[in-house]
């Protein structure tokens, strides 16, 4: 891929800053934003960031995917509650070699756009990254920014490697990975209980990890995580605990992205982070999951209450 | 007990409501009150109540139950989290044939009078009752309203039969009984699901059983606080989930006391509510409680950062 022409579907905070640093670095980016085009249009993309601010005065921001054109790199950068509307939304993005690359949380969505676009067009992205948005023009980049990106149906890594390679030169630490399925469990075991306990009971990370009860809830989820993760052929150790509560704790206060959405009453994403884990769990014959099991109740019953309230 | 002289310690809205009830009946009734003495003596009591509204223009409020003189009957309607002063408060109030009845929620009030003041003194009361304060000094009477009313220490019911007649004829519904125990255990059944889920998820009890997972959660938190119940020997029936999902339905968007406090961001009453009850059930030989383990982690999570809050 020479000089792609790369759409970047959704600019929250992620898709923001990751196709922003693109843009920074010389690719041809344009955006698609349902909320924030005209914001986005009006101000640029103002990015303050622990390893450099920078901003994008004119930004190429759409509203609606068909004005774009086709792309030759398609980064999904959505909520996952917006699965109802991601093949419709790419669709007119696709042109005959597009590659897409999602770069979200949880599980089910690369299912999707393999499903309407073929999966040997598809990759997944897993961000490292604390990263918040202030206001639609205004991302905070906090700490980390580590990017993995794998095949979703094979275990090569060239082209994987190449699109990280293009991050790399855009200053965005990347690393090619032949196991996205590992990874996107990995991920898993940080963001169910970090963001699902984090958004069931609006508490940031230091304030879930403050109490010996609270640190206990967490690792105690996490375990279950890991144990499922085992039993799907994800080979994630139990070590792996200390070592997230480890690099948790340097994070501070930090508000995970579910957290944020519970205080700003948008849909929670309850089912890519919490459901689709436990459908999988349940498929590999694992069924004794209390605290998860626990937790996807609370956050489908909270989300229904937030939905009602916004 | 022939026109008693009647000292409620804690004029929050169960206090405020029942001692209020007692005065307008025409009981000689002084209230202690920490935070609200000032408020209640400048404005008077005003309770808004479906069973009818009253005001005590004059009643008689402390801040400090030294000044208040020795009492027949006295009523301890303080929250369970202060416990660490139950005792000096209720000291200057105890003269020898003082009664005290704990008209509070959860376990191990009884105890500490019990201890302090000899088991015989000590009753304890259930209030099964909608309420709220609005201000310090209006409360909010929203439903029910029942009192049981039982011995600590035996199964005796002469002088909770007492109580309880002097309650009914303030037009307060009231039943002496003969298993305080039970109905402790009983109470429970409702206070954990919805008092415990209530103030960790900050949804009220409409909002808890608006999906079938959320009316799901409540009922398997609810199952385990029965299966607890009849290991210490409170033989609840599970058919009693139902009868309690059905009472509570009606009561719509209904806050509990423990989402109230959680809101206004006061300690939670955890270690009542949750604590004791899973320490009693574990000196009883179950632990395989995953709903109120979870539970009890999360609100002492919660109540830590609540409690930095305020």
């Amino acid at each position: 891929m020479t000089n792609p022409r790369i759409a970047v579907v959704g600019a929250g905070a992620v898709g923001a800053y990751y196709g922003g640093r693109l843009a920074l670095a010389g690719h041809e980016v344009c955006f698609y934003s349902r909320s924030a085009a005209a914001e986005l249009r009006a101000n640029g993309l103002h990015v303050s960031s622990y390893v450099g601010d920078f901003v994008l005065p004119a930004i190429q921001v759409f509203d609606d995917t068909a004005a774009m054109g086709p792309a030759d790199l398609i980064i999904v950068a959505l909520k996952s509650t917006a699965i109802g509307v991601y093949v419709d939304l790419v669709r007119p993005l696709v042109c005959e070699d597009s590659v897409i690359v999602c770069l979200q949380n949880g599980l089910g969505n690369e299912e999707i756009f393999a499903g309407a676009f073929g999966a040997e067009r598809v990759l997944g992205a897993i961000a490292y990254v604390c990263i918040n948005r202030d206001t639609p023009s205004h991302i905070l980049h906090i700490a980390h920014g580590l990017l993995r990106i794998g095949e979703f149906s094979s275990r090569k890594v060239e082209r994987a490697e190449s699109i990280a390679a293009m991050f790399r030169q855009a200053n965005v630490p990347a690393q090619a990975v032949d196991d996205l399925h590992y990874y996107r469990w990995e991920k898993l075991a940080w963001n169910i209980p970090f963001n699902g306990w984090g958004a069931a009971l609006d508490l940031n990370t230091a304030e879930l990890l403050a109490t010996g009860a609270g640190e206990t809830l967490v690792r105690e989820t996490m375990a279950e995580v890991i144990r499922a993760a085992n039993a799907v052929g994800a080979p994630l150790k139990m070590s792996h605990i200390d070592f997230e509560i480890g690099r948790t704790k340097p994070m501070g206060e930090y508000r995970s992205s579910m957290q944020i959405d519970r205080q700003n009453g948008r849909a929670l994403e309850t089912e890519a982070i919490l459901g689709k884990p436990l459908k999988a769990a349940a498929a590999a014959g694992v069924i004794d999951l209390p605290r998860m099991t626990t937790l996807h109740a609370c956050l489908i019953a909270l989300n229904a209450t937030t939905l009602k309230r916004a």
